[in-house]
């Protein structure tokens, strides 16, 4: 039975996350349900990551076994068409070997959040940005940030709920960069790792803003990561801001 | 009696455009509405662009005449209290002279055409840009921007509705450059004129598309404005890609 990885972007804003839920509509449904307007026993499938409601994507990736052996074009068309008028696009689609699997074989994740510091409510950007209604500061942000670069155990950073069996984690990458608007300024955080607990990126840049807005010191960051708790956390940010940009494997399937 | 300006940002998305119409949602009535909630008899406004249905703005101007003499700040922050939910926001506020006049007192107009070339539909920057799903060619269109430029009858690019006196202005600013997105490619339009004629921008890209698609050359542009027959233009783009980004002065009431 051909495999097959897809890449997905999605608005979350009207989902209540990747995850299928039996009361909620959810993007597994939603693509689910397009792939059985193709083959109406096509199995479940599973993605690269468990985005929680709200959240965006630009870069998911899942995959799905068809009886079919489609051309891959054609594959991602047809999903297309049968998913509107959903905020779901599929963006490439590609044949991969039977053993390989969207979540398991991924060597990495990559997200970006968007804050935007601005006193006005937002117009274009609503439910894509997090506002904060004043000015932050750039320089000890990108001090905070260097803080959680490498392994460690994020404790502090970790929902309760979390599921993972260890919150030591490696963070590849932790950075943020300001882009002037028209009104305000943007500050893009990237992270990049093997894996995120629950949570993780929501905890860090809402503690990140606290840094920004001269509440706390890179060094109140750094002390509240080293006493792994959780209670020592900064207040959790909202979810508007995230998006799953890219998943790495060893071999792209996208080319 | 002050009278104040108002920079204005808006999703034109839910409204029937700037003006105020007998039966449809239009942004004019929602600041009235909001200013009528600080004073009860506050005079209609008008702005320096009558946006049509479903365009946007970042840099909307209009101005106010209200009895007590506000401190800017806030009255920028009372009227955008009371405009929530709508995704209008005040972005500034200054006090200007009794005869200055935000329509009247404007000598320019620049306007920002954002144009998706991708494959899958959008998801994240629905209503937001125009997307077609075929590659264009940046070269092209950036020549037959260069024919746009200048002092020229327009009347190939108005709409037979206009109700300009003359269908001759001048235009002082006509280019594209190309955006490399996560999947497909922005083509970013900028226009700017001391006044537009209604639709001319919405003409303009419409049939500067065509010359990126490779259906028009940059010479049938060129024979097209020259020919001054509204027949000649290509075809009128949707509106979701256009946002009033500015509007010039003589002296820049808000610094």
């Amino acid at each position: 039975m051909p495999r097959f990885a897809l890449k997905i972007d999605y608005h979350g804003g009207p989902f209540s996350g990747w995850q299928r839920q039996s009361h909620a509509p959810s993007v597994q449904q939603a693509v689910e349900e397009a792939l059985r307007r193709l083959q109406p026993d096509a199995p479940g499938i599973g993605a690269a990551g468990r985005t929680d409601a709200g959240v965006h994507a630009t870069g998911q990736v899942a995959h799905c076994d068809l009886v079919r052996d489609w051309e891959p074009f054609r594959l991602s068309e047809a999903l297309n068409y049968h998913l509107k008028p959903a905020p779901i696009a599929i963006t490439a689609c590609a044949p991969v070997a039977d053993d390989w699997h969207a979540r398991f074989s991924a060597i990495e994740r990559r997200y970006l959040f968007r804050l935007i510091a601005r006193r006005a409510p937002l117009t274009h950007e609503r439910g894509l940005a997090w506002r904060v209604p004043h000015p932050l500061d750039l320089t000890p942000m990108q001090e905070a940030c260097a803080h959680l670069l490498g392994r460690h155990d994020f404790t502090t950073f970790r929902a309760s709920e979390c599921q993972a069996d260890s919150p030591v984690k490696t963070l590849d990458e932790a950075r943020v960069e300001a882009v002037p608007l028209e009104v305000g300024v943007e500050y893009r955080f990237t992270f990049r790792a093997r894996s995120f607990l629950h949570n993780q990126i929501r905890s860090f840049v809402g503690t990140l803003e606290r840094v920004g807005a001269g509440a706390w010191t890179p060094d109140d960051l750094r002390a509240a990561l080293e006493a792994r708790e959780r209670s020592r956390c900064g207040p959790v940010c909202p979810p508007d801001g995230l998006y799953l940009t890219g998943v790495g494997y060893p071999d792209d399937p996208f080319g």
